[in-house]
């Protein structure tokens, strides 16, 4: 009994996050309210908010479950093999999941909440990807690894960024490029 | 007589985009109003729309100066060897222009005049930093040169894009590493 309402709670909080994604994608966090998300969702404002005691709250879980996905498909399918070719052909994870975080970024400039959310967000998948690397290169020191993480993320986070214009250079050439800074990076003292 | 008219329009519309720059800062540029933006530049709303349009008018022209003022950054003491130390050390050009770029790029996700300035603005920075690049490597062709402009740009933006997360890793190190893959870039066949 006391397992079906739990059931019941975390697919309600589920078809929330759903629709606030929808509306924050169509309008961004700022102009998106509460009652916008609870007429996507079909409830009342009433029920969101014995879910969410406010719009943070549902950015902050929002962005738990993006991080999450990200840290998933690092672990699993997505092997450091694949970057480069992720990089050059600019290809996403997830579409809705980067305009969420481009808008995470330009809230991030103007809420202090939401710049710790990112930042947080940012801790926990930088660390987990230093695990991984250090999992499949244990002779690297920690410094090396670090510098690895964060120049595979800038490569990640300014392609997210630049899937916005169109690629002006040949996709081909870039995917050699890129495998050949992804090589260097892992080997360089 | 007639100079100095347009001396004072020109005065007018700087103010106007001085102002608007403040709220889009502020609010982002769904929520900033064409009133807001007059309040700002303590004029009527009346005046402003003689200057400009709507507020996709005053956007473009926001877009236009720091395109503008990048290029002109690029062309003068902006040296390629400069660019390893601004990205590991996270520098700045401007830090206002970052922030109304990454709102411009959130913006372009649901509005497609933003994403059509934008991919505009990209392609005339971009045009231009071939030809700046080509001016010193005049050996180099143009698929080459179009891939060194790209990856650096994946590396500028992405680094604008982290600069809202704490730095983990060592920007001595970074920057070591971010002159070997720029020297490695130039280089390769």
């Amino acid at each position: 009994m006391i397992m079906k309402l739990e059931e019941r709670q975390k697919l309600r909080q589920d078809e929330i996050i759903i629709a606030a994604r929808r509306c924050f994608c169509a309008s961004g966090f700022h102009a998106a309210s509460m009652s916008q998300i609870a007429g996507e969702a079909k409830l009342s404002v009433g029920q969101i908010y014995r879910y969410f005691s406010n719009k943070d709250a549902i950015i902050e879980e929002m962005v738990r479950r993006i991080i999450d996905s990200r840290i998933a498909e690092i672990e699993g399918k997505m092997q450091t093999d694949r970057i480069p070719q992720l990089l050059a052909w600019r290809q996403t994870l997830n579409e809705d999941d980067d305009k969420l975080m481009l808008e995470m970024s330009a809230e991030a400039t103007r809420n202090p909440l939401v710049a710790s959310m990112l930042a947080a967000a940012d801790a926990r998948m930088f660390a987990n990807a230093c695990e991984s690397l250090k999992k499949q290169n244990p002779h690297l020191s920690e410094e090396h690894i670090r510098c690895c993480v964060e120049i595979t993320a800038v490569m990640m986070e300014g392609t997210l960024f630049r899937r916005l214009t169109l690629q002006k250079a040949s996709p081909e050439l870039l995917e050699k490029r890129y495998r050949e800074i992804l090589n260097m990076l892992l080997k360089a003292n």
